[in-house]
């Protein structure tokens, strides 16, 4: 077997068997393919797509890539593809272990203008995100919940393979988004998945095409590893929450948990929660609802929250948002026709609150409060958002503070 | 502008415009992109294709990556895009600078199963193929021809670039392929130049309609960048000629000048020949082929064989086929329906006659003698072909040696 002919394969749209994608995956792994091929044949993936069986296969050989965790008892877990105030973790967390739904979740770190769980945890001052695989067993034991970064244990391949796509222009494959995905939640050894595909303008996915195309893949994907999955696909037009950036999302996702604030974020973690909980604990997803609803009531879920922030030593106490403050004013009377969630991630990344590159170090108290919402008529001078910032004279581009739409 | 913009352009079958292509592939040779970015663009670019627009352009930057040379008076080239026995260049060479049209070429090595005129030439004892700037303008100016090697100031960017498909599947790319031949042409001063477009399974270019494509890329360019390009499509189904193997081939080229030997191999190296004169000269091509015939003929072109070889302190004398030889038998009466290219040159390959990677060292004694033709009438125990090797006891798969196909 040789690398050069599995690309040409690939190119010519051609189906690779399983031997030749362990090929060419672990021996990228092992550097014998160079990174050159490797992308190359990403591309050809990207461009000529997978079968529903290539896509199996190369999950198949990402999970057994590295570690695979099972535990004691059946556990959840849930993906969203990224958006922007998009903090659907923190609240559901809570929820589900709080009806005995136990949650091992890992989670990412954001990276261009989507956040990401891990960042929005560190925000909290002493929160532990480096769980080793002990750490995990040890919180679904005592408290029935777990989340954390990503450990260099599972699925390695993913790693470099994620790395790679990112700087080659070949993130947007659907059957390559599905394998990443899965091989992660399947090694971290969920049964109940919850993915929650946002679509939309501010979203790695934009069309609900792709969107459903993705839902098949990820459930097909599901099914053959023996793994419950749903999908929801979910828009990401505007911002799911007022609050974008990582303390203030903390604070967002505690204030609905602790006071059942009525919103679009509240709606859509429930529905999110509801899912879990109803494949879990095999119900239908009104009666899951239900259930849910109340735990966020009765402030149950408000406690879980707690338990967990401070298990995972973080002092909730201590989330501090900047204190300097600029008001982003309405410049006319008139009607918000669109909140664009594009716009206001990228603004949330040029005050420090997302990362360009890597390596890049993030400012956890930076970000946009938005006050007002689709569809509201504004009057001149009025506060639309106030941005939170670290220096007062910052210089901010006009074009990019340009988030709302008025008309 | 960005890098991955420009992959993810391409990758979604936009056209990218002079600016773009130069960031890119100067960036790459400037180290600036990084090969595995290089790579997925080639793919996107293979898969998707370009214009001729973009062609143009890149060539244009091709071009520009280096030097370029001028001569006195107009000068010819020939190109083949690679071929089994294909010892075209050694004969025209001296036909052309036999009727005064002075010819300045840069060959290349072998690589896979196609041989390549400096191996060769590289083959006669003492032949020196380093030539310098200064050595194309002496040769040309005394004898009115000098082939030569790939200088390191001609196209660096094609070097690269050329390497970098060679191991990642994306040689077989019509506008990159244009792009690479048409800039070395260009680049190397000529002003008249012929194509020849091998087409068939033992050539890069394996369908009609591929050659076709290629021929319209090529004209494009010559008559953009003010050339004269004729192309040829001519068949590599079968060995171009009875000899393959640098040596054999030299020596098979000796006759063919010497004695006018009637085969294929003269007939479509006159034809190559009549195609670059009747440009040279403007006159009809059947009057231009009268011509060549004629210093074919009479021995003047065998002459400046002669001169041309011992001006590049080659010494024809000396050059030797192994004296070890392995006669191949027909196995049945019959009649030989096929003599395979691919076939013929993977086994000159394996006696040492090529490379499989560029490090590769090869033995110029030893290659094939066919002795016999396709449509042939064949007895059993009747030697079909001469295999010249460097040791009697080689090992050689059975399946190997299945260069005829008789019924």
């Amino acid at each position: 077997m040789n690398i050069i002919d599995i690309i040409t394969k690939k190119k010519n749209k051609q189906v690779l068997n399983y031997e030749e994608l362990k090929y060419a995956f672990n021996g990228y792994l092992n550097k014998e393919v160079k990174d050159y091929q490797m992308s190359a044949l990403l591309m050809a993936i990207t461009i000529n797509g997978m079968t529903y069986e290539e896509t199996l296969d190369l999950t198949d050989i990402f999970i057994k890539s590295g570690d695979v965790y099972k535990f004691d008892k059946p556990v959840c877990d849930k993906h969203s593809t990224g958006g922007i105030g998009d903090t659907v973790t923190l609240i559901i967390a809570p929820i589900v272990a709080a009806l005995n739904v136990p949650m091992a979740k890992m989670s990412g770190k954001g990276l261009g203008i989507t956040g990401g769980t891990i960042d929005k945890l560190e925000s909290i001052p002493g929160f532990n995100v480096n769980l080793t695989k002990e750490d995990y067993h040890k919180g679904i034991k005592d408290i029935g919940l777990a989340v954390g970064a990503q450990t260099e244990d599972l699925v390695p391949l993913d790693k470099v393979i994620y790395a790679l796509r990112d700087v080659t222009g070949t993130t947007e494959s659907i059957p390559l988004i599905a394998s990443s995905i899965m091989s992660k939640k399947i090694a971290c050894g969920a049964t109940y998945i919850v993915i929650d595909i946002k679509c939309g303008e501010g979203a790695l996915i934009k069309t609900e095409e792709d969107a459903k195309e993705l839902s098949e893949y990820l459930i097909k994907i599901g099914t053959h590893f023996n793994r419950k999955v749903k999908t929801l696909i979910t828009s990401m037009d505007e911002p799911l929450s007022n609050a974008v950036g990582n303390a203030l999302e903390v604070l967002e996702a505690k204030e609905i948990l602790e006071t059942n604030k009525q919103t679009k974020l509240r709606d859509v973690s429930l529905e999110v929660a509801a899912n879990i909980v109803s494949m879990a604990k095999n119900i239908k997803v009104n009666e899951a609802k239900i259930l849910c609803a109340k735990v966020l009531e009765n402030q149950t879920a408000y406690k879980m929250f707690e338990k967990w922030i401070s298990y995972q030593h973080g002092d909730l106490s201590k989330v501090k948002a900047s204190d300097k403050i600029i008001k982003l004013k309405s410049n006319r009377n008139g009607t918000i026709t669109k909140i664009s969630a594009l716009k206001v991630g990228k603004l949330a990344g040029l005050l420090g609150a997302g990362r360009k590159t890597k390596e890049d170090k993030i400012d956890y108290s930076v970000g946009i409060k938005l006050l007002c919402s689709e569809n509201e008529t504004v009057t001149k001078g009025q506060v639309l958002a106030l941005l939170y910032v670290n220096d007062l004279n910052i210089k901010i581009p006009e074009e990019d503070l340009k988030i709302f739409e008025i008309k």
